[in-house]
């Protein structure tokens, strides 16, 4: 093995599972965000955390609202969730204009995401600051999934987006 | 979508990518485990979070030394990584029994593991109590590649493992 930067070690963890992050302001205006930074973080409680930057519109809503949904989407949904990784949610309604179909959560208002493997709602118990980053906690307090389970979809590279 | 229990909706996740988890007692003994709750959250210094049940040894390990590494293991690893994620470091030397090769960082005593996509040296800057499990956030202080890339390793189902 021979010695690199941090960046070029950490790009061998591709393929990267890739989710969508859902969070609503105040007024209920729903945004949803790409993310590959997530994992799971405990059990009985189920619970997830995400990894976010603090400089995304996600960041400010989910530090306000102190929930979150995350959903699973499926390989089909390539063009949407890289519109939703590509735009901000201070700019364009990214639900709207992805063309994602979603209904509110039942026990948060964040938005749960249509035709995805898995929905999760949470509830944030807890955060860090980890410099760039906050890592939310959120229990899951409600979960969904589709009848039928289809593909996951990865980010192959950091740029191209696929199912594996 | 309907309602499930929570286990039942994270399983959507898999294929989940898998690690070696490295870790040293106060006597320099080392100890590596199998985990897949790991993800990046900070970039400029680079830092990782992994979440660590509060039972295992390696919990144990790092939260006196606190310091761990973080490896990348190949598909060809699979019998090597599927014995350090059911056996116990109390129990077992895991680095000689599974048949890893390895040798201790730069930086931290941790051990490095031959034959890996990439093997991070990490520092604990932070942590968090989840409930069952520990937030472990380790900024990156050296990183390296093996020359070639090959293929990850991944938990499939909850229990086989495989590359895709």
């Amino acid at each position: 093995m021979r010695e690199v930067p941090a960046n070029k070690a950490v790009s061998r963890r591709f393929p990267e599972r890739l989710f969508l992050l859902g969070s609503v302001d105040e007024n209920g205006k729903r945004n949803v965000m790409t993310i590959g930074w997530c994992m799971l973080t405990s059990v009985d409680p189920f619970e997830v955390a995400v990894s976010v930057c603090k400089d995304r519109h996600s960041h400010l809503l989910i530090s306000r609202s102190r929930e979150f949904t995350l959903a699973f989407p499926t390989g089909e949904m390539k063009e949407q969730v890289l519109y939703c990784g590509s735009h901000s949610g201070r700019d364009v309604d990214k639900l709207t204009k992805s063309g994602l179909k979603w209904k509110p959560g039942e026990k948060v208002k964040s938005p749960l995401v249509d035709g995805c493997n898995a929905n999760l709602e949470c509830k944030v118990i807890g955060e860090m600051d980890t410099g760039s980053h906050t890592i939310f906690v959120g229990e899951i307090v409600a979960a969904y999934i589709a009848d039928r389970a289809q593909k996951g979809l990865y980010c192959l590279d950091g740029r191209r987006y696929g199912s594996i």
